[in-house]
């Protein structure tokens, strides 16, 4: 009845951007993600005969409000696989993801909570029914399911039961690094959630962006099996621009770009100029993922530290998928 | 033989952005602008027997090249417009639109050029035809030939001939205030002509783009006759975004963007919160022009100028469409 498990974030490098169904998050378009080894989440739960309600500690706190009720909400579809709706759990979790660094904990989150709950609970599950199980929790945990590369094929069945990740590239097949670049400055007014809706409900460039995603995906997991780096980081550049762009249409138009933002994007395309293969990727905030090759990683680490309002830059290999420890 | 125009840039609140015709200059979309008093061009044209080809002196310098040529092609048309294709002028052209301050000095230099040239050859032509022959020289131009606001009507024929710019309101109709921010780098990888054509070649954003500019104009127009300043900016900033939004679709992606025209679009957000009203436009360059009332107009400079990063900041009144001199 007790379990410890352990999921790394990811990176999306097709972006996860719209969703077709809220209730069991389900997306308007398939995405491709890079687990990373240098962020994650370690994760235990503990069924307890004695509990009246769920427990939920983050890096030894107890957490309460809206982040409490989605674990809660979570636990109950575990007890509902496992047909046992009275049982309730004490859950710690151990963040090792720095919110500043601007990658989703709930990606490691939720991967971690459902893989460590449902080993708890005695149910046995693949990786990819544990993937659509994650998905429900939070859509880009579905990926940090899988080490390496890893793909959340939309589906499209109403129900969900065709929408879950699979593994694209294991860990070791490419040893390509990721720089996450953290501002000064932080500025979110507008959640990825209600950024996703606002965006696939008003902006006109919206039917664009899903039309192209088949062709960048097909693209870079041609570019990944070869280990083309510059054409798998020119796919993943252009499609987080893309993903961008569709917000600016959006009405209120809004944007998750400072300038700082701005400046780290032009210092990687000026490192390109001089030689230096880089490319960037964005989520919805302001920091800047930027991808390259490990011989280069001293010099990249330097240059990107050395910008103005760049106050940290972590550095990242690629990582493995859930593991129960 | 010999006469004198003069006639003031304009500022696009919905954007001009792509060719259906790069040869006559027949635009994929209506546009609509705002004439400037602030900055001009005072042209003198002068048809001369003793000529054996045209000479352009542009603020007393002689000018050869790519600029030449454009200017004795445009003469060209004027020559067979008045049946007179051997007789080359003298052209004498006194720019007072800073290139630095990123203003197409093309709309003025063009509406000039028409106008001087067409009465010196001693064509008589309404307003509208002057702006579908000075649509030839740059599109953009055709708007200048009018004063207050003017809205350059797309047509539909493959000849232009109902391609050209109207009134929408005279000079005095409304007394809005424009400030151009002029930033301390310039960097233009990507000219309007090229940035166009790859925009409407490769971007999965054009089509959005089209199909939202219909009632973007409706709207913009609405609210310039019953002077709701908030209306007015709130579509050209977002008209703006839009266009803005569309390059970073394109294939390559690319951006007229810089940090610090990041910068003046976030400040010009702030300075909204604070209660002061004023809307951002960029057009195919780095600098950004902010929109603003005449009673704020000491806040605003001071605001702007205190950027870092921003070296001067004109300011410009609504102003006139062509006169002779």
């Amino acid at each position: 009845m007790k379990a410890t498990a352990r999921a790394h974030t990811n990176i999306a490098l097709i972006k996860y951007w719209g969703k077709r169904n809220e209730q069991i998050i389900l997306p308007t378009n398939s995405s491709l993600s890079l687990t990373l080894d240098g962020f994650y989440t370690t994760t235990t739960v503990e069924f307890k005969e004695e509990l009246a309600k769920d427990t939920f500690y983050l890096n030894d706190e107890p957490v309460k409000g809206e982040q409490y009720s989605r674990v809660a909400k979570f636990l109950n579809l575990i007890r509902r696989t496992a047909g046992n709706e009275q049982l309730y759990a004490e859950v710690r979790s151990i963040n090792e993801v720095p919110t500043a660094a601007g990658f989703a904990s709930s990606a490691s989150g939720f991967a971690a909570l459902a893989a460590a709950g449902t080993k708890a609970a005695g149910v046995d599950m693949s990786n990819q029914e544990l993937s659509k199980l994650t998905r429900q929790g939070s859509g880009s945990a579905c990926r940090s399911i899988f080490g390496g590369f890893a793909e959340w094929r939309m589906g499209n069945r109403a129900d969900g039961s065709d929408s879950h990740a699979v593994q694209v590239a294991p860990q070791d097949h490419w040893d390509i690094r990721v720089a996450a670049v953290v501002l000064n400055e932080t500025m979110k007014e507008v959640s990825s959630r209600e950024g996703m809706k606002r965006t696939v409900d008003t902006s006109p460039f919206y039917s664009g962006w899903i039309d192209s995603i088949p062709n960048d995906l097909k693209e870079i997991k041609a570019g990944i099996s070869v280990r083309d780096f510059e054409k798998v980081g020119q796919i993943a550049e252009a499609n987080c621009l893309k993903m961008h762009a569709t917000t600016l249409g959006a009405n209120p138009p809004f944007t998750y770009w400072l300038d700082t933002t701005m400046t780290v994007m032009q210092t990687v395309r000026e490192m390109r100029k001089s030689g230096i293969p880089a490319y960037f990727t964005i989520d919805a905030g302001p920091n800047v993922k930027v991808l390259y090759l490990p011989q280069y990683e001293e010099k990249i680490q330097q240059i990107l530290s050395d910008i103005e309002g760049v106050t940290d830059v972590r550095l990242s290999k690629v990582g493995q998928g859930i593991t129960y420890l």
